[in-house]
């Protein structure tokens, strides 16, 4: 929260999906305007023309469109337009929306599963390569500062040499069939349709981006187990996978909505040679650092034993929680920088946020659990 | 999060201290922000005109001024004037900076303790209402969910009568002589002219205020031991006080800024003869509750099983942690409901959040155990 | 610690191995001594007549045997031999050692996992049920309260139809090549021929048989990968299991010995259609239970929701913690009642506690774990 | 649980009280027996003769006694006779029963607190110096192992200067009026008469005395306030209290009995100028270890960080849990020792575990509390 450098201005900032009825849209709203570095202005916000307009409306938004592809080519032709569209529809719509932003030249915000299916990744990483755009993808919670702290250690070798990894997501709101009730949000996420895949694509991606941003290992092949415990439900509802990274470390996702109990516990415990890390969602503040032979040290967030990643997203003192929204604001906040040095010229660097790159490899990851379920538990190669 | 209603419009918002160097205006300001219904407009955000020319400007702030009175006095005199100040500076200032806002007409947010002596405090009280003019005082531990929750239950009667209350609110930033380093906020914090109290004003004050929100007991008399632990040090960094409640209810509360492991270790317990409940602001999103007889319940916010006044200031779904940002939001959000009701001509109701009211309350608090310290810990009763 | 009942009389009881440098040894002989129910009269405490009498000598034996052929013999000759040997030996001397005793007529208490192969296993089953005699297995983290508890639970359908089981014991001690410093318990405990099984014979075991003993699912196939990851070591020191219960619920099994940070943290969570359980070894005095759509209950040992099983093998009253040994304590305890049942005459009923049922089943679970890991991690079935 | 050593012997063992009904007496035999280091002889475990008998009977007592007196002088007389009588009727009993056996020669083991006044506390001191005879109090918690580990911390200087201690003892099973259900526990520890003190005594002795153990500081004054919140009942079963230690720390004591949610909830924290620490029973092998500024470390009982104090009275490795009995038993293993050394004419060292010393000075302080309180909350300087 420090207030001494100068202000740094606000991106012009454009919604599409996130009216009525949504949950992860709002969600966005909050972080963009966390740190005050966003000012949305323009939305599509849902597939009806009359929703959108609402919804627009109930949020005070400047241009509200009737849809996305008006929105972004009215957009792209402004001199005022949006200078980046964040995408939170459901998932199959991502690839023809991000697709019409990224041809208007604009960047693009997107949630995650980046796309149903790679081919469409694929697609939309090399549009964003040729319009030379910023393509973001909200993997929110690698964006807690506790996480960033353990990416830090374990490439500063503070581990060892990496050993087993275990990741897992366990929810508990599907465990009743929830999408017989018309309740909109469980309509769309167990509709293969809509989401491509279920606790896969829609909690199990973010288990693997979290292993993936800590421990930081190419994967070579998995065995993975879907299955679909709820009666009538046509979309996996539990996943149960064993990793084998490149050099010899092994370990474990879960990815679980029929868990009662859990409500978003995801939790990573990552072993090395030297020692071991655990951290866990629901307690986002502490990160649990063992070396080995000595005393588990509670790392809290705040203070003076954070390393400069981990301090970078962290705002409040130790002992006053950050939580959900900080973490979103966190990413939100990094993307922002990253488009103001763009603005201004700057080189931004390397992008301390997931890309379309870990978008793409993400969706890569869930078609080969994929595979590997429907071949019965085949252990199967991720494509490189 | 529901994005179905209208939305409500913003309020002209002002801020008097929280410049440079400044700790709790970056919340304030991240509060004011998160659900949307501000507006920062104005500030006079430092003692020193050119700090708050320069820390205005950082945050791009429409009209900055060199001090407080001038600001009052323009504002007020504005078409499109601020509709509320936002006080911020260190304690002693509370006072003058509340009052000329009040004579300016406008509605005042005041950081607490909210005054050095409770005299100024009922002036303010006093002339708030003398002009029917809104004050707050920015109780931000108070909008918990699960403060609020354990609040309601109170009410009900889950716990049946009262027995037992215990509070600490323990830190550990002061254990060593800070003050003497030079940094700005242990300087001001230990200097008895500028603070009114150390550990008692401070944080004692928001343990006894978590306490009266969720007991809800007129407090009686009290029994105080203040100490000064630190070499050097002139104010009390350590206080503990027994309490005695109005029909027999007996307590402790402890506050201490010399305890080391303890970050922000604000923690509550609530004995009845019916059941108890514990709520730990470093957990915040956890409320244990134990019907006599019966195992302990781990309520969780956003679940189904939060009642109305837990409900109403939680934002995302259960297993998202909330933290310090979001229930200080929650807070601002509240008196932006009540300021915009006024603003339309409604009738706001009673108060849901800390009003001058319990900000008097606080100073009394705070001067009796000062008092019963000075005589030795002898009991002392509250004034009425 | 009920004492109202007349004092049943006590085992005589005789032990192999549990001499100088052994671990586990002294640990039955607490559990033994735990509920006064047993007196240890006879032992051939190592495979040194020497060792064995200078650690029979420092125990106070009475008899005192060169090996344990002579033993089984003698006492099984005598009027007033042991009634009982408990084999602490390691892994590769059980088979002969309970062949032995059996043989001679006597009851065998034998540590796990009960046979280094599975055909010495049915061998044992088999000459137990030829001899008449009672084999019991001490699986000892099966007889603490709050699994017992869990056992009920599930049985009574408290958690409707199980879907996932996720059990989980790691370990730190072998994260370093403790084996090449000389230290006892690491040497033979790494050493193929004597131990049978790495991480998946010494703890696997136990993880698969906590599973077993909560969720009580046959086991229809499963697909596994077996690491040794410390440098030198030829027996796995991970292991990691994806499982395929019989009627569709499917599982998780991790044990590792190379886990930083975990000293024994045998873990289990249980989910079906109507709630989920969660317990910890490390705990081991609560159990987290979940009703489907409600908070989670802490169920305490020894508090009134306690239910018979729980109750039955708890003593001393909530919140006074009960830990490791008396949990042994308890599964020895009930050994004594069957056996002083059988000493009787009377019908000891069926056992409360692991046999040699249970034993041979634990070895086909290892050999299957370690058939499939050989095979590349191949989907393999249970052998019935 | 290391054998290597010859067998030191046992000690011979009587107990008074702890027959029919009666809850202490069983964990104390249990605690006698965990080491091997006892063979419980004799008893008069009953004020009724008859039901004396019948529980001698049951426990298959050698030599059952109608009444203590005769066998005080039996066992006196007797070349055999016991060498340590363990005394556990309720409190009012202690002093007369205590009297007897040292006056016959017979050391004493006690439980606490050791008499319902000062006067007899004193008589007993005098006796047992008089006749070169052992008084142990068994405040149990004293010996768990992270206990002594704190305690060893302390001395050391770990935590520099000691400024604030913070302990309580919180129960709930006294929240209803059980006494009137003819419960037998109940009915004489909220009986004046018989207790002497009530969540004072029997709870809040043993918080004094964790304080005591663990810093270490002699208390100058106190001031207290006792309730009886229950109604019907004639004793405190909630005690809340100021202290003052020489030197300057000051502290808090809280001990209830009427506490829903807390079964046995004793916890201590103790903070210095240096650094913290944090302890509680329920999750008795870890110990919370803060140094001013860094980390906070998880110290866990049988890992490589204890010290040797620590590490005297732990047995199993870590992971683990060892519990209420343990450290119990590791406290009868002590005073056995220390007998031992005496038998065999040895010096047994200054005691480790508690005596009349610690027994005299807890009554002192609950004599003191309970002035205080009388004269309403008082400050009460603790008698020399």
């Amino acid at each position: 929260m420090d207030q001494t450098s100068t202000f740094p201005g606000r991106i012009r900032l454009g919604m599409v999906g996130g009216g009525e009825g949504a949950f992860i849209g709002a969600v966005h709203r909050h972080a963009a305007r966390f740190d005050d570095r966003y000012q949305l202005v323009a939305g599509a916000l849902s597939s009806s023309a009359q929703a959108s307009q609402r919804s627009g409306s109930a949020l005070g938004l400047e241009r509200i469109y009737d849809d996305y592809l008006q929105m972004a080519q009215t957009e792209g032709a402004r001199e005022d337009g949006i200078e980046a569209v964040c995408i939170v529809t459901p998932n199959h719509m991502h690839a023809p929306v991000a697709r019409a932003f990224l041809e208007a030249g604009i960047h693009v915000i997107c949630d995650k599963p980046v796309t149903t299916n790679s081919g469409d990744a694929r697609m939309l990483k090399a549009l964003a390569e040729r319009h030379g755009l910023l393509f973001a993808v909200t993997h929110n919670y690698s964006a807690y500062p506790m996480v960033r702290h353990a990416q830090q250690m374990v490439r500063e070798g503070a581990l060892g040499e990496i050993r087993v990894v275990n990741v897992e997501y366990a929810q508990d709101w599907l465990a009743a069939p929830l999408e017989q009730s018309g309740q909109k949000q469980a309509a769309w996420r167990t509709d293969p349709a809509k989401a491509g895949g279920g606790a896969i694509g829609d909690i199990g991606s973010h288990a693997w981006q979290l292993a993936d941003t800590i421990a930081g290992l190419p994967l070579e092949s998995l065995a993975a187990q879907l299955s679909s415990f709820v009666p009538g439900r046509v979309i996996d509802d539990d996943v149960q996978v064993l990793l084998r990274y490149r050099g010899g470390a092994r370990g474990m996702l879960w990815a679980s909505q029929v868990a009662p109990g859990c409500a978003n516990e995801l939790r990573i415990r990552v072993f090395g040679s030297a020692g071991g890390l655990e951290w866990a969602q629901q307690q986002p503040n502490e990160l649990f650092w063992t070396p080995l032979g000595e005393p588990t040290r509670i790392l809290t967030r705040g203070s003076a034993a954070m390393n400069a990643a981990g301090a970078r997203t962290s705002r409040v003192p130790a002992g006053h929680p950050e939580g959900y929204i900080d973490a979103f604001g966190a990413l939100y906040r990094e993307i922002a920088d990253h488009l103001l040095a763009r603005r201004h010229g700057g080189d931004p660097g390397a992008a301390s946020f997931p890309t379309i790159d870990d978008g793409l490899r993400g969706v890569l990851f869930i078609e080969t659990v994929q595979a590997s379920s429907r071949a019965g538990g085949l252990w199967t190669p991720l494509p490189s």
